[in-house]
This record gives structure tokens, sequence and C-alpha cells, in this order.
């Protein structure tokens, strides 16, 4: 039966794949192991990602963006690390067999594979018992050429400019217009944050709104700009457990600082949502908005240094990404703000075992 | 935290196995994505396995034994493909951080890691919530020569012996005995099998319940074996659902039938057991017992099929395998008994979605 549920769900994308795929699979879904070729001088990356019913999302999510996500957060991590895709391992853990959740699941999960050529290649079904929460679990793996010597945290030099793409802290919002559409906004933020982010939200053009929505729902794992990175980057991480958060880890292992300007933050937000700068209320909502690029988890793209002398290569990129400070002697993750002196980012991201820190 | 958490519990077997993984292992854990490199013109395989608290394990059995397993299991997996393991990514989602628990569990995990050469390369831990069960997902990744063109299931011929390693059922024996010790015979088997099960258990040799416990406490993956049967196997599955189980994937996707001999059986259970040939109930204690070989799961033994024109250099190999039948034109697994008509052998299992059929 399990067997059967793999294939009912799961075999499709296999068969679409296969022809692009027949170079690095040579045995998929249906024996003890899949077996994989690598190309010659490669190396071989693989990361794991697990999302917990009740912790990580809910029921009443629609299944499809759960499939979507729960791929895109390891395509998320291949990226991080410069590796093209190869394929990936799918543990489901279900308390029961709920056809109408498995179908949308599925076909979020496959419409990733799909987007970004990475097949599903095995994985285990296995029951979570009566009351138990369902367990996702993804293993991908993607290769890299050799000579590529990997974005390690421990790689930033002082001096190197810290980039970004995509815009850190639109995910977050989409989270919230989302629980708020729910009737539950409340739930995901601090009482202290409440008035200023239902004000944000109330405010918010409706373009700046779809475009939360889809980076919360749907986000775009930036896999091609992470192979475009490997011959610019030194550290580079994906933004999952939010700017501080990610950033800090790079700092930790260099053995630097990082300092962001709050006003590249600023100025990035107004590129999205350009009458902002004429809003009566124009300073408080800023400041909610770089509040959400500091520390919104979920986001998906990439932060990464790099040498200033590559400023101008790493700013003629496709993916359009920002400068938005830069590594320095000393510890920790620090903001910038002109006329004041840096002020002490405390990383409160993403605790899996005590939910958001307030 | 739960970086801490994996420092804490699973740093230390990284450095232990560094050396000897220096070749493979290019980073582990602490990055986006572990990063490895395979031998030149090798194959990569991987699986997933996983484990859920209250339906593979209980959580008073003895940690360090669910962590042995719950990496055997996936080292079996490559064993049944001939592949040499690489290392390997855990995924933990526990409800809270019982320290105890986690000190077992990862000397137990350790030790096989350590054993068979096997490193644990990276993962993730997250919180199962408050009343969720503990669930452990494997993915293990392997290596065989490209020249070795793997034991896919539909690879059986008609003619072929089949062959096993071990004793298959001998980890059912252990499980029960482990039951029976806790009081709990009865709820682990039916209550037509209760009878004799018991009867069974309470005639068996000190030495024979010992090798029992071990088999299911500690059970060996035969990774050696599915090594050196490269050059002889044509399909090889792990005995993981039971022998019949196991098989009838074997005998499905290569359109053939297996048929077993219960002759054969018995004559390997008395090499177990040599003085049950004078015991009075011989007849009923060697019943339960092949019926034990056919049903039992766990064992993490292999069973493969292979030209009988190899029949002397398999029965040669160290593991000291032994011929327990052939596969044959038609479809399913039988038990043949001299003088009577080959039985059907129904196929019941494990599954994950129902528990033990009856």
């Amino acid at each position: 039966m399990e067997f059967d549920l793999i294939r009912r769900y799961f075999g499709q994308p296999f068969k679409a794949l296969e022809e692009g795929c027949r170079q690095s699979v040579v045995a998929g879904i249906g024996d003890d192991c899949a077996s994989l070729r690598l190309s010659p001088g490669h190396l071989l990356y693989m990361s794991t990602d697990t999302l917990v019913e009740g912790v990580h999302f809910f029921h009443d999510d629609p299944p499809a963006n759960v499939g979507w996500k729960s791929l895109a957060c390891n395509l998320s991590d291949l990226a991080a690390c410069g590796a093209d895709p190869i394929g990936f391992n799918l543990s489901l853990s279900l308390p029961f067999v709920d056809e109408g959740w498995l179908a949308g699941f599925s076909s979020g999960l496959l419409q990733a594979a799909s987007q970004f050529n990475c097949p599903l290649v095995g994985g285990d079904t296995t029951s979570a018992g009566a009351n138990a929460a369902s367990t996702l679990s993804i293993t991908i793996i993607g290769q890299s050429p050799e000579t590529h010597r990997g974005f390690h945290r421990s790689l930033a030099l002082p001096g190197d400019d810290v980039w970004v793409s995509g815009m850190p802290g639109l995910a977050r919002l989409g989270m919230l217009l989302e629980y708020q559409a729910r009737g539950g906004l409340a739930s995901c933020c601090t009482a202290a944050e409440l008035p200023q982010l239902a004000s944000l939200l109330s405010e918010m053009p409706t373009a700046l709104k779809e475009s939360a929505l889809l980076s919360f729902q749907q986000p775009q794992p930036q896999v091609r700009l992470g192979v475009a990175l490997r011959s610019l980057a030194n550290a580079c991480i994906d933004l999952s457990d939010g700017l501080v958060g990610d950033l800090s880890h790079i700092a930790l292992a260099s053995g630097l600082s990082a300092v962001l300007s709050a006003a590249a933050i600023r100025d990035r937000w107004l590129q999205f949502w350009p009458s902002l700068s004429s809003h009566p209320e124009a300073e408080s909502l800023l400041a909610a908005l770089v509040a959400a690029s500091l520390q919104g988890g979920d986001d998906f793209q990439l932060c990464w240094t790099a040498s200033s002398h590559l400023h101008d290569a790493v700013l003629d990129l496709s993916a359009r990404p920002w400068c938005i400070g830069h590594m320095v002697q000393g510890k920790g993750v620090w903001l910038s703000e002109a006329g004041q002196p840096p002020q002490s980012l405390v990383n409160n991201s993403y605790n899996h075992f005590k939910g958001r820190a307030s």
C-alpha cells in the first residue's frame, strides 16, 4: 500500500523529467536505493529539511503551498552552496491517508520539482500514529564542479561587501497578510508589534501585497543565482531564519562583524513601494519594514559576502542583488544609521524548540 | 540551540571518522549542505528510512538500540544494492529535548556509524510539537563502481537459485522474547499463534535466545556481503519486511515465481538448534520456526537470486549463505514440501498503515 501511495501521487514527475534527467538518474523510485550519476569532476552536495505540521505549517494551509515550500527550502540550501539540483528523497510520516491533501501536496511538490529540474528519486512513507502530526522530510542532492571551492560560512573576509537578493522580509509580510485574512494576526506577532504591523498591512499597495503573499506561499529558491555566484562570493547563506539570524552565522564562523546600512534597506523598500516616500506615516512604516527585513524568515533569498573589488560584477548579475552592508573586524551583526552609533542587532530569529522568540 | 544539540550529541563521530573519510567528506555538519566526493567511475546510491515512535519503536526501548537500528536499516538498503557507505543525514523531530534519551540514541547511532565507516554529515532538528511522537528519518548515501550494474528487483531469471544470509526470523524471535520479558507477548502475535510461540520461546536454548535478542536489538546490516555479491547476484533485496513480503517484490518485478523449500528452512534451523531434532515437540517447534522465517521482519539479512552456475561460488562466500529455493516461471511465492503440492504463501508482512496484518 505504501508503495502504491508513492506511485499514485508521486510517480508522475520522474517520468515527466526522465528525458532531461536520464544522464543523472540511473534508477529512481522502486528499489532499495535510487542510483544516480554525477557529472565528472563534480562534488556532491546534500541537505535535509523537515517540516512538522503545527510547527512549520498548519493542516488548513493550502497543501499545494506546503508541497512547494517543502522542496523550495531544500533547493534554497543547494542555492546557498552554488550547487545544481540532481534529485531528492521524500519521507512522509502521516497519521492517516488523506487523499485530497496528498493530491494537493504532491501537485505543489512536483511543480517545484519540474521547475527546478529536480526529480523525486525515492523515499519512505510511514504511519505517524493515529493522533500524530504529519512530518515531511526531504533530503536533496546536487552537484557543483570541484573547482568551485564552496561558500563555507567561515570564508567572509574583512572589507567584503554584504549582498542580498530579493527583498528580505517580504515573506514575513505575506505570512502576516495570510494570518490577518484568517483573523489570526495577533497569534504571529508580539503585542508590542501589533499596532504598527496592522497599520503597515492596511497601508500596503495592492501590488506589494500580492508580491508579499507570493513570496510567502511560493518562495523562489535562488538556484540560478547560486550558480552565478560560484566565481564571485566568499561566504553565502540562504535566508530561512531571517537576515540577522543567518548573517550572524557567517559573522560567527568568519570571526568578523557584519554592519548593515539602515538607509540601504529603506531605499530598497522604496523601490518596492515608491509612493511611500510621500506617505504621512512614512517614517513609522519604513521602521516596520526594516524590522521585517531584519527578523523575517522563510525568504529563501541569498545573502553573501564578496570582495569589494567585485562590486560591479555582482551588481551586474541578472538577479539584481543589492549591497546591504559590509564585513569588518569585530563580532555580531550591527545596524548603522547616519549620525548615530551602530546598534547591535540581537538575533531573535526562529528557534524550533521555543517558537518565535519574543 | 538546535545547532548546539547536533554538535553536543552528534559532533563526535565526524571528528573520529575524519581521517578515514577525508577522501569523501569535503564538508560535514555546519553549512547549508554537506559536500562529498565520490570515487571516480562510481555511481551514487541514496536511500531514506523513517522510524516513528509508537509505530517502529517505543519510548521505553533502550535508546542506544533505537539509534543503532535507525542507521542499520539504511545501511541494509545500501547492502542490498552492493554499495559502500559514504555518509548520512539525520532528521530528528522531537516533542522535547530529553538529554538522557539523546545521549543513548546518539551513542548507538554513532557506534553503527563508526563500525560501518559511515559518518553523519548533516541533518535537521525540529520540534515535533508538545504531544507528538518522535520521528527519526535518515537518508544514507553510498557508492558502487559504474561497472556494477546494480541488483534491480526485476533482474531475477528463471532457474536462478534463491539465497539468504543469516537466519531470517531470528529477529522476530528476539522481538517476541523482549516483549515476553516485558509481559507483552500477546500484543505482538495473533491469538492463534500465541500457544505455539509461548511454547517455542520456553524451549529455546539459551545460546539461541541470546542470538535472537542480539539480532533484534543490534541487527547487522550485510554491507560486506552486498559488495561481495556485485559479481554474483542478479536480483537482491534486504529482509526488512519478512522473507515472503520481500521476495514477492523480486518475483513481481521479475515476472516470475519463487519456490522456497520447507526442508531447507528446517535444516537451517537445526544448525542453530542442533538438539531440536530429538525434542519430543520437534515437528510443532520447527513449524513455528519456519513460520517465523517466512513472516518475520527486521532481519536486515540479504535475499538474492543468482544463476545456478554460480552455486559453488556463492556457497564459498565468507557470509556462509544458504540456498533456500529457486525462481521459476509463474507468479507469487510458494513453499514446497516433499510429496505435497506447493503451498501459496500469502504476504502478510508489515503494512505501515495497518500494523501487522493478522
